[in-house]
């Protein structure tokens, strides 16, 4: 079965240049998505052993999955409490975050003295309270009479750092953040950085960092050099070699006609691995040894037909491992030529693959 | 958390009607992929109930996954077996699926009285024995000493009834595959028709059907009204609604922006869900009640938010699910959408719902 190897010391070492570039904040991590497609189970332990402490999902479902491996983190569920799930919250220690005055009303139900986090909307129009909410909070405190662990708000646009909502979402994080926060009694942290809001400077920053895409080696901002490590990288093994001659044709639709002798190998890695066939006719190139072997042909549900004619024959016998996404900015470059985001797609590998975790001292 | 709606009912009946089309014919099942998404687990046991007893997946771990769960089926492998993997095909009592003389020497090393299924590549190029290894086999039939099960092939352009390639795959396994039975002493069947297959008619039926897509509520053919039912529905659930005026922005990159006073619904289903960023930006409409609630802005990993000015807003409160994919062909239409094959959405679908299941007298 296809492989796909996780690098957890590339991992733990972006979490720690990601928090070296605010000294004065926490650094929290968003493990979502099953920590975008690599394994919350694994990510969450090696993230704590690295330093962190707090740690962001977006379902209940996840976070009680994830309590068992950090039994002593603080869990956020940024999704907030539904009508009769704040129970489940209470009994698997999660602290959610609070993205409406009703979410704010199902949580004050448990008795006040259970800490949340208040997210406020700065313009993305996602989650969050509105500026209307959070100036009803602010007159009348005890419209939310439990502690409040955090306030946070998200940038919709910190992977274009020129993009005039960054600068306007600081500016109302800064003003509507502070004023509730100096509503309160207790000291509470504000948290507004994503990953690109880590490199988008100290304005920023606030208490707590919160990096997703960076941590897991994916570039944070549109442009420029990605200044964090390659976490994954995809192998797939190959199934079978075959020697065609026109007018042959291959794969689904017989799209594609081999143009002389051709050397063929068929991987055992498909789209229903999130090997999307958008990797397919032409877009993605794999080396092997340093050689391109085309992808040729659709992708099929469970099976990839490279080209291998250029590739040394030792390096593509049945059973072995080739590599379909690896290097430095695999996952940028597979995403720039799929048409598809970094995000899609690492959320979208790792259902299926085995994975295969390298750690030093785990 | 989003919620995909699974209807075994439908499942059966299609599988019944596939089954109908060629009554003299045995009807197998391709639950690869986990049936295509929708759990392998829970399809294959309604497919048992339904008549079925041969069952195709992919990888040795999917079979593996599946044999708890139908203990007397004949479990097929279509990768077949990979050098130090036959002990776990023993193991579990699996029939492989063999591709090359290479795979069949891994087999025959077994001792030579363990049933398994020889592929014949018939012009797709992807897996199964080449004319010169179909030659090979028939001139010594002492080179795959166990039994033959069944001897298959697959069509590559199916699901265009006009292609040549459909008649040219039929004329050569019905030469190579007669022609291997021929050379052998038990009665083998043959196969070659996936849901496709069964729709060109009785010439690509043979001995065993083993369809799909069309389990599934897919449309095997390209074009044509789908004679199969639907069997997936995918819902999501409101986490808030919110009104806002011009100039606001909605999600990721503010690249939408409303043009009048507009109420929001933010919906807890994202692209690490399999509901891609290709559904968003004006390609695919959900509706509400019969009014449409179109998706705006970029798809999140976990969340959408789409335009409910429309909708009853009694249809639209926190909690509320709302139907994103459904109908006679809800998939197909959202392949064509998207842009994405319905397989590719199948299969994507499914991984991190909760998943709800339909079935009478299960």
């Amino acid at each position: 079965m296809a492989d796909l190897l996780i690098n957890l010391d590339a991992l733990k070492r972006n979490y720690l240049k990601l928090a070296g570039m605010a000294p004065g904040a926490l650094c929290a991590a968003a493990v979502k998505a099953d920590a975008y497609g690599i394994g919350a189970d694994r990510a969450g332990p090696a993230l704590w052993r690295a330093g962190c402490r707090d740690f962001f999902v977006a379902h209940l479902e996840e976070a009680v999955a994830l309590r068992p491996h950090l039994p002593k983190a603080r869990i956020y569920v940024l999704h907030g409490p539904a009508e009769g799930e704040s129970a489940a919250y209470l009994a698997h220690d999660l602290i959610p975050v609070l993205n409406s005055l009703p979410q704010i009303d199902i949580w004050t139900a448990t008795g006040g003295n259970h800490p949340a986090v208040i997210h406020v909307d700065t313009g993305m129009n996602r989650l969050g309270l509105g500026t209307d909410e959070v100036a009803e909070l602010i007159d009348n405190p005890d419209r939310a009479p439990f502690p409040v662990a955090l306030i946070m708000s998200h940038l919709a646009c910190g992977d274009e750092p020129g993009h005039e909502m960054n600068a306007l979402q600081q500016a109302r994080f800064s003003v509507l953040g502070e004023a509730l926060r100096d509503s309160r009694k207790e000291a509470i942290p504000l948290s507004l950085a994503n990953s690109a809001g880590v490199l988008l400077g100290a304005n920023y920053h606030f208490d707590m960092l919160r990096p997703g895409i960076g941590l897991y080696g994916g570039n944070p901002l549109t442009e420029g050099d990605n200044p964090l490590e390659p976490v994954i990288s995809l192998q797939a093994r190959v199934l079978q070699t075959r020697e065609v001659r026109p007018p042959a044709a291959v794969g689904y639709g017989a799209v594609y006609r081999v143009s002389g002798p051709t050397q063929l190998a068929t991987l055992d890695v498909g789209y229903a691995d999130g090997f999307l066939r958008a990797f397919g006719e032409g877009r993605w190139v794999p080396e092997i040894g340093g050689h391109k072997a085309p992808i040729v042909g659709r992708i099929s549900m469970d099976m990839t037909i490279i080209d291998v004619s250029a590739a040394p024959p030792e390096l593509v016998a049945p059973g072995m491992a080739v590599p379909l996404i690896d290097g430095v900015d695999g996952i940028d470059r597979a995403a720039l030529a799929t048409g598809l985001s970094a995000y899609e797609l690492l959320t979208l590998l790792g259902h299926r693959y085995k994975r295969s975790y390298v750690e030093t001292n785990g």
